[in-house]
């Protein structure tokens, strides 16, 4: 742990979230602001800087004296060198994060994969706290993951593994925003759920959902599809138990291949629909898991909400040091 | 690496093979024996001990003398305890192998999964020297699978993690030997294979493999659908070119997870038709890992063959010390 206070940022594609953590990582300060990524890359790293001075002043800390500032970002990224490859939500290509924003702060910048951070989070401070392999399952407008092996973030070849929204569950299965098809993420996440509920809606068989999210089921939010089953819209309620299923059927794969002791769910669908996630999550483990390794195994919901990704981030810069 | 020699042994379901290594990992010394599993459990010991024996005397040395013997069994067992939790292979449960061989050979003796050995001493000595994050896939009766990451081979939370066999590829598919479904063993191991081929047989489609094997296909060796392949059975070829391309696409899956340097691809089908499965799993990959990773990694075929797991039995001990 730093002497010093750390930030930690989550730059996410609609929010900017910055938290000032001390040494026993309680947040100190904070600081929201919107990403308004449209404006382009300059106004983005702008807010991003605006964002940690702010949350600095509500802890009365001079920026100049942090440890240091971490920040989680969409991927793919270098974690080793801070730049982010490819952004598709934020239109970032090739853009040196990590060195513009050391730059601007004067401080140690760190810069890692947003799913990366919440799994570490959670591992250190969360649901897995004290379990040596842990994977992190993110589910929201997309699917995110996260590898701790042997109590260490796993980075792989690329420094981008972890992509477990990636893992292919039909061959022939729909086309993902990757360009492959039948990806956990393309038949799973949020977007692909928007897809299967558009048609319920023409079907007549959302009602409560076009209710509740203004009658454009693209733009639906996990709150709203939470409002619609419990409104009694029979056919979003399947449609979002086949997703969960699915998480559940990938976790098996998961376990057979990398026998963690805890698997932490989170993202906006599971914080908004958890009972759903979890309990059709576990039932699928049962029957693709090998029980062996599936003994040993816990599925547990996320405990750190909004602030896990900023939270990791600020873990990235205390254990630097 | 140990002054003294070390003795690698690969415990197979229908051989034992104990091979006696130096210092640089030359095999000075070798000894076969058929496993005869249905004698039972104390039998198949006492001519593990007798292999041993027999490779130190082809090398002139007293096995009392040997820095340890590591032996490479099918899974799962316990590599910390050296137990063979449950061998459908050789009919054991919950069997102290390691505790048994240490008492009747008087050298440290340690014990570990078989695809992990082969994983390993690929890395090590073969196709993947060097490399840091390794697969290894094994396709034979069924499909086994190591995974070396940062170096290391992984163990997980259950000493068990490896089962690339029984990742989820149709979570409605076959019936595979573990109970699940869909499970790529169930798909793309030989025994698999053998079921599609003898639908073909009974159609008509596989002259060429029921003169190879001998009118009984459940019996198929590699070397048999080679064979039928060159000699012009087209419905084999179809067959085990889509059990290729499964491997493939698990692959790309296990790309996107964890981004490995080298994947290796080995066992017999692969040793038997390395041209068929190596062009299927690199053109699957193409269509089911992310750009990003997929630029990095390599699938090489196994160098090692039937020495493999012997090997890396051998280096189990040989970095112990």
């Amino acid at each position: 742990m730093p002497d010093r206070f750390v930030v930690g940022v989550d730059l996410g594609g609609t929010k900017i979230l910055a938290l000032v953590v001390d040494k026993q990582f309680a947040v100190v300060g904070r600081a929201k602001k919107s990403t308004k990524a449209q404006e382009g890359v300059a106004h983005v790293h702008d807010r991003i800087v605006a964002a940690v001075i702010e949350a600095c002043r509500g802890a009365g800390l001079d920026p100049k004296a942090l440890a240091g500032v971490g920040v989680g970002s969409p991927g793919p990224l270098d974690p080793a060198t801070g730049v982010i490859i490819d952004s598709p939500n934020l239109g970032w290509h090739n853009y040196p994060l990590r060195e513009k924003l050391q730059q601007a702060l004067g401080v140690p910048v760190a810069v890692d994969n947003d799913a990366n951070l919440g799994t570490l989070s959670e591992q250190r401070l969360g649901a897995a706290r004290g379990k040596q392999h842990v994977v992190g399952i993110f589910a929201g407008t997309g699917i995110g993951g996260g590898l701790v092996l042997n109590g260490q973030l796993f980075y792989g070849a690329s420094g981008a593994a972890g992509e477990i929204g990636h893992i292919v569950m039909n061959p022939d299965g729909p086309l993902c925003g990757c360009g492959n098809r039948g990806c956990l993420e393309a038949i799973a996440s949020r977007s692909a759920i928007a897809g299967e509920a558009a048609v319920a809606a023409v079907r007549g068989h959302a009602p409560h959902l076009l209710a509740a999210c203004g009658g454009d089921v693209t733009k639906v939010r996990s709150g709203d599809l939470a409002e619609a089953i419990q409104a009694g819209d029979q056919a979003i309620e399947t449609i979002v138990r086949r997703a969960a299923r699915y998480i559940g059927i990938a976790i098996g794969s998961l376990v057979n291949l990398l026998s963690p002791d805890c698997v932490v769910l989170g993202g906006g669908m599971v914080e908004a629909m958890e009972d759903i996630f979890l309990a059709e999550a576990r039932e699928a483990l049962k029957h693709h898991a090998m029980p062996y390794l599936a003994q040993r195994v816990e599925i547990m919901p996320a405990r750190l909400g909004d602030d896990a990704v900023a939270l990791g981030a600020a873990l990235l810069i205390a254990e630097k040091r």
